[in-house]
């Protein structure tokens, strides 16, 4: 059984984007696997970019609370805050001395924020020895990560291999699983969802008001109600086609082709059709932001979990450095 | 009352320059002060050079014995290891995303030593925000520091005004308090006594030891035993007034000067005041040799009391940043 070891970033309330394009296929994955898995809220990865406190905490919990209410299993799961388990700095700082500093100045990932960030700050800098800290921590073996992040795992394992080679095997070599790039989700106008295109849908809004932001947001062209229409070039039928059934779907292709079905008519449809689909976790979520207590208990439930485990290795390794444990 | 703390550095065991020069008046002071003092060893930092764990472990334990050897009251200091409060590398990660890059990147002392050293580690180039991170935890008010540590302290309340400007008063801006040159103590050459110079005295070696080492290392010139000889230019006579009395020292310089006292009747003398002035220090050191534990006691007992500051500290900023505490 491998233990496997996912990140999530903190950046707010997920859209539909995040959730159709990662967050679902991820739960499904965590749900069904046979694995052990740990899934974190990179949050303190977050304050290298978000000062404001009341903003860091509060997309902490819609990040935490869109995942419960999607169904991820936190028994199943070790589902935690990254800043509940602070043992990872710890051990970021028995990693930052066995890793050459011009290493660290190749990372991309710091090249290119630094190219487009306004707060460039050591964090930024500093950030991929606490990634490698968050994996060696808990010995994970598997770490599904994106293209992007395939350096950021390879200085995990330099690290970790230099230290071992020096004072014994005293880390697990995690292995990346890379990911298929995640599946495109257009946005409003078409282009990929993404909050700074603003052009996402708020899966946990009221019915009316999703209704009222995809009347307003998706713009159609004035092919009359009786023409026949492209499905395929449509933005309403290719969200449509992501979460309605294959049934459905076809159906409303071929109402598109035939004519005789507006813009108007394959609108309700897609509202329709969302209000429905995510009528449940809609509700889950409601309910947590109203009873912000519970997750807070899942998250504190599963940071005991972490730290069990964290605090093993990082005896292990204080030990293995000639530090009093 | 202002609140000093102190670190330092983790190099072995101490020499006789390193005692006179630096040790013997920091525990007056301590002793004396009507401050609160906080003393630590900072063996987090010797990682950054150390990589060998009995090492590592040793030189900790040489330094403790030391400075409590000559005295230092760990009731009235709180007197631990850095790594015993490893809250100090967790708030580091907190000054780092508060900090620019840019401006780490100007530390005299890291391009110091990436001139000097083979092993340039990343753990070098954070080190100042860890030191910061060592002095903000305590609301230290006043550090001691020597010119070439000025820089590093600058940056200390440089990275806890940022965060007081956004965060309001959380931090206290320590002050530094500029410590004089220390004295220069000649080793057995007559330069300054020094490790790397390879003309150390170690005064916790037995009377045999240091008598041969003396005889041996410090080298005299042929003036006849009758002819006066000058005092000043000589290295025993610079060594035996750092340590024996006015009266004695005179008594020495006369005898010197007035002939019929030869360089072997100089060497005794000093031999015999370095075994006598250290007799009670080297007993107690060698009684801490053989009872490593009492040493381990008190050191623990020192990371408790500053693990109570450090926490009340830590939660305070983690509340201010928007962490669950």
């Amino acid at each position: 059984m491998a233990r496997v070891l996912t990140g999530i970033q903190s950046t707010g309330r997920p859209h539909m984007g995040n959730i159709l394009g990662a967050i679902l296929p991820a739960i499904e994955m965590a749900n069904k696997s046979e694995n052990e898995s740990f899934l974190f809220i990179a949050d303190l990865h977050s304050l290298t970019q978000i000062k404001n406190p009341a903003e860091l905490k509060e997309n902490t919990f819609q990040v935490a609370a869109t995942w419960l209410a999607f169904g991820l299993d936190p028994n199943k799961t070790t589902f935690y805050r990254q800043s509940d388990v602070p043992e990872c700095v710890e051990l970021s700082w028995y990693l930052n001395c066995f890793f050459p500093y011009q290493r660290l100045k190749l990372a991309h990932s710091f090249k290119d924020k630094a190219n487009r960030l306004e707060d460039i700050n050591s964090g930024l800098f500093m950030y991929p020895m606490l990634m490698a800290a968050d994996i060696l921590l808990y010995d994970a073996d598997e770490i599904p990560v994106g293209r992007d992040q395939l350096q950021h795992l390879e200085m995990s394992r330099d690290v970790a291999s230099r230290m071992n080679h020096k004072l014994g095997d005293i880390f697990v070599l995690p292995s990346p699983i890379i990911q298929p790039e995640t599946q495109l989700i257009p946005g409003t106008d078409g282009e990929k969802m993404s909050k700074s295109r603003n052009n996402t849908i708020d899966v946990f809004a009221n019915e009316k008001e999703i209704k009222k932001h995809i009347n307003k947001n998706i713009v159609t062209d004035n092919t009359p109600l009786e023409s026949p229409k492209d499905p395929n070039s449509s933005t309403i039928f290719n969200l449509y086609r992501l979460i309605a059934s294959e049934i459905e779907s076809n159906k409303m292709a071929e109402q598109l082709r035939a004519g005789g079905y507006g813009w108007g008519h394959a609108k309700n449809d897609l509202i329709n059709c969302i209000c429905e689909k995510f009528a449940e976790p809609r509700e889950k979520f409601n309910h947590f932001i109203n009873n912000r207590n519970e997750v807070e208990d899942i998250l504190n439930h599963g940071a005991k979990k972490a730290k069990k485990v964290a605090e093993a290795t990082l005896i292990r390794v204080k030990k293995s450095l000639g530090y009093n444990t």
